[in-house]
Formats: C-alpha cells, structure tokens, sequence
C-alpha cells in the first residue's frame, strides 16, 4: 500500500506491505484524512515522530492505543480508572511509536473506533477527532449557567472549540488575528474581535468573562487569557506548543483561576453534533488533495490563512 | 495609638488618634499580631502599600473588606454572589487601602469578625488568617478519596497547609530545602523530603500525586510541581511572588491537569480545626517581640531559619 514517511522534514512516499493485526485490532481502509497542526509539529520533530499518520471514516477512530489494546496484563491504573487516553503506556496514531493516516491502510484496535452514520458525510466525519478534543471542555467545565465565553485564537481547533461553546453558550466571542478567519465564526452567529497577537492586546481588551479558552497555538496568548478571565473563572488551556511561556502566576492565586489542561474527547459527542446539524466544520475545509499529493498538501497547509487541509485516498 | 508604618521600606513608629469608626465597623485592640511574608514583600514595594498592619485577637478579623461594608449599594456582582474575597471594590486589611495591624487597635466591619473561643490560645489565634488559606484548598478540591498528597515548600504558609491536608489525607509529602524546617513536620507524622530548589530536583523527585500544592514562594518551584503532578491530577498554586515563571504548559495540556489558583479561606473551619486540637501552629513560632520593636522583628523575620515572628501589643 502506498504511505507516507517523515523523512529529514519532509513527507516521503513509500510503499509497504498491509500491516500485520494483533487479536482485537482491524485493518482500516483510509478514505479521508485531515491535515492537522500537530502533522505540521511532527514534521518539524515534535515527539521524533517518523511513521505514518491516520484519520478514517465510516468508522472514525480514537487516536490514543491503551495499554489493554497492546496486551498489557493487568493494565495500568489509569486505564483501570476509565481514563484511557492518560494509560502509562499508551501509543499514539500517528503521534507516538505507531504509524498514521497518510496511508491507505492502518491498523486500529476494535475499542478505538466509533461508527459514523449515514447522515455524516466524509468531510464532516474527518473532524471527528479535534471536533472531540473540542467537545472536552463540556466534560471538564460546568458550562450549562454561562451566558457567555471567550475563545483565544481563530485557527482550525479555536473554530471547533468556539462553534461547540455556541452550542450550549448564547454568546461566545472569538478574539482572532485573522480577519478571514474571524468571518468564517462571524457568518454563524459567534461575536469575533480582531485581536494584534502582541502585548498591546493587554490594554484593547477589556472584556471579561467567567470561562476563557486559549487556543492560540502560541505562548503570547496565555497573559491575554489570564487576563480576560474573571476572579473565580475558569481558564481552558488547549494549545500545545514547545518552548516556555514567561507567565505572572500570581493573578491565578489572587483571583483563585482555575486553568484546565484539555486534550482529547469524548467522539460520541462529535459525532452527535454532527449528525444532528449543530455543528457543520466543513465550511473549514480550504482544500482536498489526492494522498499521492501528500508532500503538496502539507505544504500547503503551512501557507497563511489556509484552515482544514484533507488527504483522499 | 502606637502604630507603625512604611517608609522608605522601613518600619516607622509613629502616634496616631484612634481610628474613626463607619457605622456597622467596630474597633479592635490589638493584642497579638503575627508577621507573614506578605508583610515582607509589603515592605519591598509589593501593592505600593502604606499603612499599618493587623491580626487581632479573642476576635480575629477577616481581612477583605468587601463594598457593603464600605457603604456601597447595590452591592457588586462578586458580592452579589457570596465572593466577598473577590469584591470588586474591596480594600485589604494591611495591604489594600487600608491600615494594618501592627497598631495598639485597628478597625474593621463587624461582618468581618469571629470569636475566638476560650480553649484557642491568642498565640493559636494569630495563625487563623494563614490557617484558614490553608483551608480554603479544602473548598477548592475534594480530598475525600485520595491517600496522598505533596506539598512544595517548608515555609510558614506550606507548613499550615501540609497539616491541614494532613487532618484528611493519610500520607502528606513536604518537600523543603531546609533540614531543621521539614523537620517541624516530620515530628507531627508529615513525610519529609530533602530538595534543593534547583532543575537539579526535576530529575531526583520520582514520586507522582494526584493533588500537589506548590507553596514555595518562589518561581522555580512551579516546573518541579507540574511534573509531580499525575495526569488528571490538581496541582494548587499558592506562592504569590511577584515577576514572571517561565513555564512549559503544554504538560498542563497533555496530562489534562488542573492548575487551582487558592488565596484566603474559611475562617471558621480554621478556628475548629485549633479549637479540636486537630492542628496545633504555636510549633512555628520562632520568637515574639513587643510592638514597639517592630523594626527589629520584622527584620529578624528576614533571617533564615526563621518561622512566625509575633508582635505583642
């Protein structure tokens, strides 16, 4: 089967063998997959990831492979507790010493995957998985008495966190860089406000809210967030960069914030958005390139103001 | 009255007229009053504070002074909702606007005051401000379930906090720099662990928690204090020192950890918890001084080694 290697930086075409399935997994043929920022990371050497990277459809897929699923017995006290996407010894599709969707064929074990119903459409299943990895902060945060949010950022996973909000939340404002961006949120009823990415933003905002998200991708946003968070708010994390932040902690001790680390989600839940028309990511989706094209693809994802990004195979 | 101020980042005595007192305030003879780090940093500029400084005694006072209680009405929102430590408006005992307790009397709004009961010692008495931030992480986190915690830091602050988890938790974990400090919990059933403040513990501490408070006061102890803390776990910030931490935070993001920003707490959990017995602080003083010798114990604060350092009125 054709797939994709990161090699020196790059992607590489590569032909393979169909892998071999362990009790308990599938093969999976890849219809559709999305580019995301962290593709875009491991490229760059994030995790020293060299493998190949994955997103299904008709099924879609969990990405996070536990310990149980590799035949770890007893398995880890972290899957004992239910929280398999924390498991000790966990590989990761397409992240982490398991290969991933730039392929047509991968290997996911049985527990990972989610049907997709007929209502949901390719493009619109693609996103299951940050479309859950949005859906997360509702499992963290009691969001049901809020009347309003902010979201930081107005890249890819800030439009899936903001329509999410928008769901259970009569306003939700998206502070962005991007005047593009910031119509695609616009057109749907989220408030945006066009934000500079520079210390300046600490003086133009004044706004404050009792649960902020920051979803920049970039160290900058972290002082915007604390910040635009009330006294006793609640402060999501989402962005995964490298590198330090230079942060004032003591306005989260003086005003007792809470900051939440959020990751991966409960697909369920995305896929139930999805198939009942709340949330329709497709308007994200800027272009689809053939698998072949993969080395094309992703460059292009890296260009400014391209959103989603999809690989058909 | 005796009272003393901030000049010049000195303690100054000086004689004032007894305070004037608002309808719905009352006036407090001092009779003991306890020097804090917050005091220090107040001293070296912290809130550009100028005034006198308090802790009383057979009551002991709250030290946020809310809007109602300025003669504000309406009320404001964080009021409004029982946040009175977050009032929008509030002045702050010896820090905010308003004189402190290093004074033969001080002022404050009766709805601020609690009896102290008879079996409560005045030197047990002054550790109610301190204690009841300790007990505040009790209000912040539920405890019930967990069979261990860590604690960063040896200072006044962490050694409340270490015995206050510890009325709940079985094993707590005080991590120090200083032998003869640690040393004041060992003796009381805390575990003990030797670090040194440097990158150095980041490879030496091994042990994982689910709940880690960093009390240290200083801005290295937070790397050390997101790694001991499990995936899904809380770590609760109390060091308030002033400049920036450089902080990695895509850990908070990875391992989905929550990040509890904890100030002042419940007095009256605070009072019950001396009046039991349950913890017992007068351990933690190193020496008392009468108030007019204020200079010189707040300069012996200063000194290492050095615990509570008291002032008697």
């Amino acid at each position: 089967m054709l797939c994709f290697r990161i090699e020196n930086g790059k992607l590489k075409a590569t032909t393979k063998p169909l892998p071999k399935l362990r009790p308990g997994w599938t093969l999976v043929r890849v219809r559709l997959a999305g580019i995301c920022n962290t593709d875009v990371e491991l490229l760059h050497g994030y995790y020293n990831f060299r493998g190949v990277k994955w997103l299904g459809w008709r099924v879609c897929g969990e990405i996070n492979i536990s310990c149980k699923a590799l035949g770890r017995h007893p398995v880890c006290n972290f899957c004992r507790r239910g929280l398999k996407t924390h498991c000790q010894h966990r590989t990761v599709l397409g992240i982490i010493s398991h290969p991933g969707a730039y392929a047509e064929y991968l290997t996911l074990p049985l527990e990972n995957l989610h049907a997709v119903p007929d209502g949901v459409s390719d493009e619109q299943a693609v996103f299951v998985e940050p479309l859950a990895a949005a859906c997360e902060i509702l499992e963290q945060v009691d969001v049901r008495r809020l009347r309003k949010a902010a979201v930081l950022g107005d890249g890819k996973l800030a439009q899936l966190i903001a329509r999410v909000l928008h769901t259970a939340i009569p306003r939700v404002v998206m502070y962005g860089k991007h005047e593009k961006k910031l119509k695609l949120g616009s057109r749907i009823g989220i408030a945006t406000k066009r934000v500079h990415g520079d210390a300046g933003d600490l003086k133009r905002v004044q706004e404050r809210f009792r649960l902020v998200v920051e979803a920049t991708g970039s160290p900058t946003g972290l002082a915007l967030a604390l910040q635009m968070t009330e006294p006793c708010g609640t402060l999501v994390l989402k962005s995964t960069f490298h590198g330090t932040a230079a942060v004032e902690t003591w306005p989260i001790v003086v005003n007792e914030i809470t900051v939440i680390g959020s990751r991966c989600g409960p697909f369920g839940k995305a896929i139930a958005l999805l198939h009942s028309g709340k949330v329709d990511p497709t308007s994200l989706i800027t272009r689809t390139y053939p698998l072949s094209d993969a080395p094309a693809a992703i460059a292009f994802a890296q260009q400014p103001g391209v959103m989603k990004v999809l690989l058909k195979a």
